[in-house]
């Protein structure tokens, strides 16, 4: 499958560090970050991990899930974790790591490079740094791709997270660079007389352009 | 097509606001950001092409040229784009905004969601928020695809960017949520002798976690 934004996400069953899972059951009613990343024992990916693992109970506040995956088995990822909470001084590393040995998943999610593609069935193939946000309906609502070089940004992740929450509950929208606290936008699809209604004051730049607070 | 990362990026020609152009050719050894939006005189859009006008001069100083789309003509965006100049405060708007009236380039990009998709040929389709990093080789790098309602960070695309040059460079890799001026990582791939000839000092976390300055 192609997935584009507002997509349903296929569902999965996959070895994990927290045992056998179902995708969907383990999101249950919750938000999803899935995300993958090339290779255990690699310096990249444990700063990553690492960096999430410690962001969880910020993830938990906003009814996430996080999910991760690379192709090595469950004893690999295991080892590895051990690594990752003695680098950054985790109590005990906090969400489950999919093992994705026959890379099931990271085709069902087109986790690969334009490399990784061509060798299908050929070479040694290794994910790529894809970051999936997923709604409680299951839609992807964002995605992220970054070479296996570059290391993800967790501030955006968690940005666009509140982001996306917000303009669900809200019925606004969010300007770029937007922060949680900062003003939000009214959409056109909105009249004058319902904003009013519904938000309260707000700021007129443009007729289609118009500010209140979140 | 079907774009990973490292795939070469599609050329065309198209008619944009600076006068046709061919997209390598107007690329030429510069690295690019394309991107997408999703409709003239709409509200996120605007703060988002006023933003990354207004980081021009930054985009320059890395060699980066920056190239928008949407699917209006030329003088639809040409009317909008003096509206951008006056809410941003710009002299003049900074980079070419491409005409797609027929979707053409949308679609060789994919820059649609699932709706959008499902409406082809049968109902109105409007670009999401595609930004595709593509290096001098015209090859894609890094690509992120946020939906109609969330502005985009035009932080984060100067930081990916400053990332995938000092990788390129350097032949370093980065960190999570890494800085310009902020400690690099050495890629496994080189030994500690090797490391010593090309970096200097390094700090050594794990065998395969290695710092050092930029």
């Amino acid at each position: 499958p192609r997935l584009r934004i507002g997509s349903t996400v296929p569902n999965f069953d996959a070895n994990t560090t927290f045992g056998k899972i179902n995708f969907y059951d383990y999101l249950g009613d919750s938000w999803g970050v899935f995300f993958s990343h090339p290779a255990d024992f690699t310096p990249v990916c444990t700063t990553e991990l690492g960096a999430f693992s410690k962001l969880k109970p910020e993830f938990d506040k906003r009814n996430v899930k996080l999910v991760g995956l690379s192709v090595e088995g469950v004893p690999s990822h295991n080892e590895w974790i051990k690594d990752i909470e003695e680098i950054s001084k985790l109590n005990k590393f906090g969400f489950p790591v999919i093992a994705d040995e026959n890379k099931e998943v990271a085709f069902l999610y087109n986790m690969v490079d334009e490399e990784g593609f061509k060798n299908l069935g050929k070479g040694p193939v290794s994910t790529i740094r894809s970051v999936f946000v997923i709604d409680p309906s299951k839609k992807l609502r964002i995605s992220f791709t970054y070479p296996p070089s570059v290391g993800r940004n967790s501030a955006e992740v968690l940005r666009v997270v509140d982001a996306l929450q917000k303009t669900d509950a809200k019925g606004v929208v969010t300007p770029i660079d937007w922060q949680e606290g900062q003003d939000v936008i009214i959409p056109p699809s909105v009249s004058d007389a319902e904003a009013e209604k519904k938000f309260g004051k707000f700021e007129t730049v443009k007729p289609y352009l118009r500010f209140t607070k979140a």
